[in-house]
C-alpha cells in the first residue's frame, strides 16, 4: 500500500487476520501505519523510480490516498503489463476521478449520475454570473488535491470568492446543494467483476470535516437506499474500479446528488470494523487481490462512529481510564498520530439499537479523548 | 510479550486498535507474530539475560505461554520491585499454577474448588491401585510441560500406563471423569482488582486438540454457566490473576469439574475477536495495563469457531477462493504458520443464531481451508 496513513494501518491490521504479506510504502518511520506495519519502506511517493521499486516486490499495489500523479500510476501500470511489476489497483484510468474533480463531474455527467451543477471559471466575473443563475452561495473547488474539507471553499459574497481565486489554485464551480442530510454509499468491486455493497450511512460534516457516522442512515427511505447503492454499484462497474469505492451524496429536495468520490477504504467505513460482517479494510484486501468479498451487512441493527480530533496534549492514553470506565462497550481506535490541536488522531465506534443514544456515547467518547472534557451529541 | 506464536500474534492486533506500542520477544524472525509485529526482538526466553533486556525496554511484560521458567520470572519481579523493569503480567505467584499442575490441582482443592480425584504416583503399582479405586482409563499428566493435549495420556489398561511410566516425565494420575461436555469460562482481571466474565463456551476436543468452540455453551443451564463464571472469578482473585484466565471444564454427572488453567488469551475465547463486544486479545491489553475491562457480552446470539489444522499443502491461500466463495460471512484468521500435517495453522468463526448451523458452516470452511476438502460438522 502506497501511503501509511490510518487507512493503511487498519489496513495492515485487517491483513493480519487473513495472513497476506502487507507491505507500506510511508513518507517516515514514524507515520501511523509505519508504527505497527512489520514490513515497512521508507522512501517518496511523488519519486517514480522509489515507487516503481516499491511495487517490484510485491504481487499487488495499492493505495492509502488519491495523491500519486496520473503519470507515476500510468508508469506503474506499464510495469505491471511486462510483468515485471505489482498489479495496481484500483488502476490510473479509475483513479483519475479520483484526482480531477472536474474530470469526474464531466464523466459522471456523461453517465447520468445527478451530481450538483457545476462550471468551469477563470476569474470572478464567471464565479459571479454563475451565482446569478444558481444564487449565494457558491462552492469553489480545487480541480485537484483537495481532500478531507480542504479545497472546498463555500464563498457567501464576490468578496470571498475573490479571496479564493487569488491562491494559486486552479478551481472550477459548484452550485451550493441544500440538503437534508449527507449519506456515504461504500462499495466494492473485483476485477473479476465481484461487487458488493455496504448499508448506506449518514455523515455528519462540520466544517466540511467528518465527525459522525451513523450506519444504516437512520431514516432514510428503502427507495432512496437502493438508489444510492445502485448508483455506487453503477459508476465502480464503469469507471472500472477495483477496490472500494466511496460515493459521497447529498439527500436533497430533488433526490440524490453525488458530490465526491475515493478509491480507497474511507472515514464514512470505519464503523464496519465491528459494525459490519466484513471490515472495509478486509473488502478492500480482498478486492485488490481478487478474492471473493465479504458479507458487507451490519452485524448489529445501529452502528456510530465518532472521529477524535487532538486539542495538542501530547498524552491521549491518560485519558484511557476515564473512557473505558465510563463506557466498557465503547471502542477506541487510536492511529498512534501526534495530538496536533484539530487533527484526526483516532475514533470510536458504538454498536447498539438506537441512533440518538448511541450518538451521545460516541460523543462524549470521542470528545473526552480529543480534549479532556466530555460533550454529548 | 514474551513469545510470538499465534496468540502474541492476535494480540499484536489488537493493540494496534488500542494506539498501543506493542514488542514481542520472538525465538525466531518467522515466528507468527514476528511475521507482524512492527517491533520484534528476536532472542531466548529460557534466557535470563534475554528476558530482563527484553523487559527493561517495556512498561508491563506478559506472556502467550505458560514456558518461562519460575526462577526467571521471579528474576523479572525482583527488577520490576526495584523500578528497573517493567511490571509483570501475570505475575510469578500465579503462573505457577499453569507450570505446575500438581501444586495447581494441592490449591484448588484448599479452595474448595471441585476438581477429578488425583493422586501422585511413583510406579505402575500405585496407578493400579488408583485404578482399583476410580476404575479404567487412567489419566496420566505430566507434572509440567503439557499443552495442547500434549503431556496427558488417558490409559486404558496397566500396559498403557506403563508405557507413559517409562518415559522421562514426572506424571500424576487423576480419574477420568465422564463428562457430558467441555465447557471453558474465560475472565480478566486487573491489577486494580476490576473483574468481567465472557459467557460459557463449549469446547469440542479430538484426541485431547481443541477442535470446536461454541459460544455460548448450547443448551446448558443458566445455573451452571453462572457456577462456572463465579468459579473462574473466585479463583482469578484467588491466585491474584492478572490478565486473562481461562478454566476448563467438565460438566459431569455430578457437576462442574475443574479440568485445566491458563492465564493467556485462550483457544476457547478466538470467537471473542467478532463475536464479543470485547476480544480477549483487547481485554487481556486491558487487564495487564491495568485499564477498566472491556464489555465481554455476545455481540450476536451464538458464535461458532473451529480450528484449521494443516496438511502439509504449502499454499493454503489458493484455497481462500473456494472458502470465500463459498460462504462470504465466514471470518478467517490464518497464523502464518508453515501448514506441517495436524498442526494448528488458523482458526474460522461464524455468527449468527443457530449452533448447528453455524457448526456445519465453521466445520466445511475449517476442512476446506486446512486439507482441500469440505467435511460438514
Amino acid at each position: 500500500m502506497v501511503g501509511a496513513g490510518q487507512l493503511a494501518r487498519m489496513t495492515c491490521q485487517a491483513s493480519i487476520g487473513l495472513g497476506i504479506g502487507f507491505r507500506v510504502l510511508a513518507a517516515s518511520a514514524t507515520d501511523s501505519a509505519a508504527l505497527v506495519c512489520a514490513d515497512v519502506v521508507t522512501g517518496d511517493y511523488t519519486d517514480s523510480g522509489t515507487l516503481l521499486a516499491f511495487a517490484r516486490g510485491c504481487d499487488v499495489v495499492t493505495f492509502d490516498h488519491e495523491h500519486v500523479a496520473g503519470r507515476h500510476l500510468d508508469e506503474l501500470e506499464k510495469a505491471a503489463a511486462g510483468q515485471a511489476s505489482a498489479a495496481v489497483r484500483p488502476g490510473a484510468a479509475a483513479l483519475r476521478y479520483t484526482q480531477d474533480k472536474l474530470a469526474m463531474r464531466e464523466r459522471l455527467g456523461a453517465l447520468g449520475i445527478p451530481c450538483p451543477r457545476y462550471a468551469r471559471v477563470t476569474g470572478l466575473d464567471g464565479v459571479c454570473a454563475r451565482a446569478e443563475e444558481w444564487g449565494w452561495p457558491v462552492v469553489l473547488k480545487a480541480v485537484t488535491g483537495g481532500y478531507d474539507g480542504r479545497g472546498v471553499w463555500v464563498c457567501g459574497t464576490p468578496e470571498e470568492a475573490a479571496a479564493v481565486l487569488a491562491q494559486p489554485v486552479a478551481v472550477f464551480a459548484e452550485e451550493h446543494v441544500a440538503f437534508r442530510a449527507e449519506l456515504a454509499a461504500l462499495v466494492a468491486r473485483s476485477p473479476y467483476g465481484q461487487a458488493a455493497a455496504y448499508p448506506v450511512v449518514q455523515t455528519v460534516q462540520r466544517g466540511g470535516v467528518c465527525h459522525e457516522v451513523l450506519a444504516p442512515a437512520p431514516g432514510l427511505p428503502p427507495g432512496l437506499a437502493f438508489q444510492a447503492q445502485r448508483m455506487a454499484l453503477e459508476l465502480a462497474a464503469e469507471l472500472g474500479v477495483t477496490g472500494l469505492l466511496a460515493v459521497e451524496l447529498f439527500a436533497a429536495e430533488t433526490g440524490l446528488v453525488v458530490n465526491e468520490l475515493a478509491m480507497r477504504p474511507h472515514n464514512s467505513g470505519h464503523w464496519t470494523i465491528e459494525g459490519a460482517r466484513t471490515s472495509q479494510f478486509e473488502q478492500h484486501l480482498r478486492a485488490v487481490l481478487d478474492l471473493p468479498l465479504g458479507d458487507p451487512r451490519l452485524a448489529v441493527p445501529q452502528v456510530v462512529m465518532a472521529n477524535v480530533f487532538g486539542d495538542g496534549s501530547p498524552d491521549i492514553f491518560a485519558r484511557y481510564t476515564h473512557v473505558m470506565a465510563a463506557d466498557p462497550g465503547v471502542k477506541v481506535h487510536l492511529y498512534g498520530k501526534q495530538a496536533r490541536p484539530g487533527r484526526k488522531i483516532g475514533h470510536v465506534t458504538v454498536l447498539g439499537d438506537n441512533a440518538a443514544g448511541l450518538r451521545d456515547r460516541a460523543a462524549r467518547a470521542a470528545s473526552y479523548l480529543g480534549t479532556g472534557n466530555e460533550e454529548g451529541a
